[in-house]
Formats: structure tokens, C-alpha cells, sequence
């Protein structure tokens, strides 16, 4: 089930519209498949862009970290803010240089952010957090105490002027280049997780948690 | 070879301050090694973040896409930027939910682009671009030709004022919650290249180039 959706005038894509997504759930999917998104937010008119973690539930992003941090502690102002996520699925490969190209999903969340105060919602937002990028870990870490959920800022923002753009499938090659004599496709990109790597410190007999061994759900965001 | 760097009071980290890295050489390798950045812009005190490729040489940056690109025609006025690269490198789960983090690579790059005019550094800032992204690609493909140069905009961003952040190792815990049982480590992530894709309009017997098949020297960006 997806809303219809009304792009903004500064969500609307101008360029390249074919590649426009204002489907709610087909941007929801891209959010929840990311792991990192770039918060922008302007000081003194100089726009930062920082990368940082992030969960989703129903129409909010949630981002969070230290009460000190610059950055949390500028958005929690009210400012203004762009969150965007991107997922790289490839590069392609065009004959002409100039039709050369990515395969690519992204989301860009256009809004103001809010701290979240009450601390229930806050521990479910942390819990939010950490489920999205690793399901199944929450429940087998020390949790939260006091202290440490007020050492964190966790800010809602809610999902209302948004795009999407979405590029897949093979290069798109100007007609006359298609007897170019060179190789042309698509290199697919994929995000794939190592063998996890124990803490040194770790009790050698501990066993790697399923969800740590076998983890192939996500691409980068 | 690496030049001394002194970060101003915008770049330098204020907290995790054992993160930061002001090596130049250092955060050049980040550059090096990611695919896409995310660029920052301000239009009517509202931040923008869109994902682009991107390709350095020497002390400067290159961005470049279409002419009629909204966020290109607005860094083109002069406007501050803020072009960001994250490499991330693994997830960090620590025993506690207060401790889990990343490991990751960014730099953070602060100023204003100035569009490339000169038609042959142009044309050299494109074969940047893409040499950045697959090496050997430039010389195997249909050149751009006059139209195309000038369809493009290319703008170049002095690496004068930047940060680079580094994170990497095993999960770092309270004292008291090293005897918490559970799993702790590091899920190392890394994006790796699938089999490329023909052009389904590719003569089949053209021959996969070497740069696509074995397509490893990067993480994203």
C-alpha cells in the first residue's frame, strides 16, 4: 500500500524526470535498505554534509548521537535539513564516454528535525536504530541504562517532502554509437559482509550469532 | 609525501577527536578509493545532498553533469559547498547498545567550485572522471565530441579546507561489560563487483575487457 505523493517544487525532479519515484513505498524501501545516510545542514551559510546512521519507522527517520555532537546540536535547533541515502548498485557502461552512467536508488528527505524527549519513544528510536542495521542484535546487547540514553540525542525527522531517483538497467546509447567496437553493459555493485572478525578480547569459545554470519540483507547506503 | 595541514575551527573535530585525520596524503586515499560523493549546497537557507561521481587530481576536485543540472547551475554562482566521501568499512558491535558503531573513512571537503572553461582541461578534468571510476574505460570508448564538452559542466573544488574521519578496529567497551555474554567484533564490509552484465544489444562475441571482469580495487564511496 502506498500514498500517492505530490513532489514539492524543491522536490520535483526537473532533469531526467523518467528516473523521478514519488512512490512512498518505493522510497521506503530504499531508506530501509540503506545503512548510512548524509545529513546537510547549513552554519553561517556554509552547507556540512555528515554521514551517520539512521532507522525508519512510518513516516519518520531517526538519526542519533552523543549531546555533544556539532552537528545534532546544530539540527536541534530547527534548522532546516537534507537527509539522503544512496544505494550503488553499478556502473554502466556505455560505448560513448558521455552516456557512461551509475545505477543508483536515492532518497533525498527535505525538513526540519525534532529531538525526541520522551524517553520511551527515545529508547524505542535507539532500538529502531540499531534493528535496522543489524536485526536480531538489540536483544543480545547490554541495553541502555540512564545515563547513557541522556547522553544521546535522538532527532525525528518527519518523512514529508521527499524524491526519489532511480537509475537501473543497460546503457542507453545514442543510436550511430551502437557499432562502436567496444564492450558495453553493466558492472553490478554489490555490498557483501567479510567474515566477521572477533574482538580480540572475546572469549575464543563464544559462537558468532547467526545474524552476524550470514548477513547478505543489505546494500550500502 | 605528505603536506602539513592545519584544519580550521570548521574542520576541525571537536569530539572523537582520536578520529580525525589531518594528513593530507591520507585523506587523498579516501578520495581515491570511493566511487560516488555526496555534494552539499544551500538554495533559500535550504540544504541539498545529492550523490554524484567525482575524480581528483593534485589539490583539486572535480564534479561534473549536464549543463541544465539544477545543483550544478547553482554551485556554478559561487556558493559554498561541501562535497563529502564515505567509505564504510564494517559494522563494530560492541556488548553494549551504547557502544556498537561503525568502522568507516570520510573526508569532509569545504569551498566553492569554479566551473572548468578551458575546453582542454575540460575535456582532461572527463577523462579524470572516468579513469577515477574504471581505469582504462577513457581510451576504449566513443570520445565526447564538441556538442557533448559543452553540454557538460565541469566544476572544479580547491582541497583547501577539509577533515577526514577515520574509525577502524574492534568494538571499544566499558570495563564492567567485558564480561557481558555475548558475541562482539567486527562484520567487515566491503562492495565487491558481480559478473558484468552484457548490453543486451552487445554483439555477444565481444569479449568482457579485463577492467570489468576483475573489478576490485574499490570500496564505495
Amino acid at each position: 500500500m502506498s500514498e500517492p505523493y505530490t513532489p514539492t517544487a524543491r522536490t520535483r525532479l526537473v532533469r531526467e524526470p523518467d528516473r523521478a519515484v514519488y512512490d512512498r513505498a518505493a522510497a521506503y524501501q530504499i531508506l530501509d535498505e540503506g545503512f548510512i545516510c548524509h545529513v546537510g545542514f547549513v552554519v553561517d551559510g556554509q552547507p556540512f554534509v555528515i554521514p551517520t546512521g539512521y532507522g525508519r519507522a512510518s513516516d519518520n527517520l531517526y538519526i542519533h548521537g552523543s549531546a555533544a555532537s556539532r552537528m545534532l546540536r546544530r539540527i536541534d535547533q530547527g534548522v532546516p535539513v537534507c537527509v539522503t541515502v544512496t544505494l550503488l548498485d553499478g556502473l554502466v557502461l556505455a560505448r560513448s564516454i558521455f552516456n557512461h552512467s551509475m545505477n543508483y536508488r536515492s532518497v533525498v528527505v527535505l525538513g526540519t528535525a525534532v529531538a525526541v524527549e520522551d524517553p520511551k519513544e527515545k529508547l524505542e528510536a535507539l532500538r529502531l536504530l540499531s534493528e535496522h542495521i543489524l536485526p536480531g542484535r538489540w536483544a543480545e546487547s547490554r541495553q541502555p541504562n540512564e545515563r547513557e540514553v541522556k547522553a544521546t540525542l535522538v532527532m525525528r525527522l518527519p518523512i514529508t517532502e521527499f524524491s526519489a531517483k532511480v537509475r537501473q538497467g543497460p546503457p542507453i546509447d545514442d543510436a550511430e554509437d551502437y557499432g562502436f567496437p567496444t564492450w558495453a553493459g553493466v558492472i553490478p555493485l554489490k555490498l557483501v559482509a567479510g567474515t566477521p572478525i572477533n574482538d580480540p578480547r572475546l572469549d575464543p569459545s563464544t559462537p558468532v550469532p547467526g545474524y552476524a554470519g550470514a548477513y547478505s540483507r543489505k546494500q550500502v547506503g
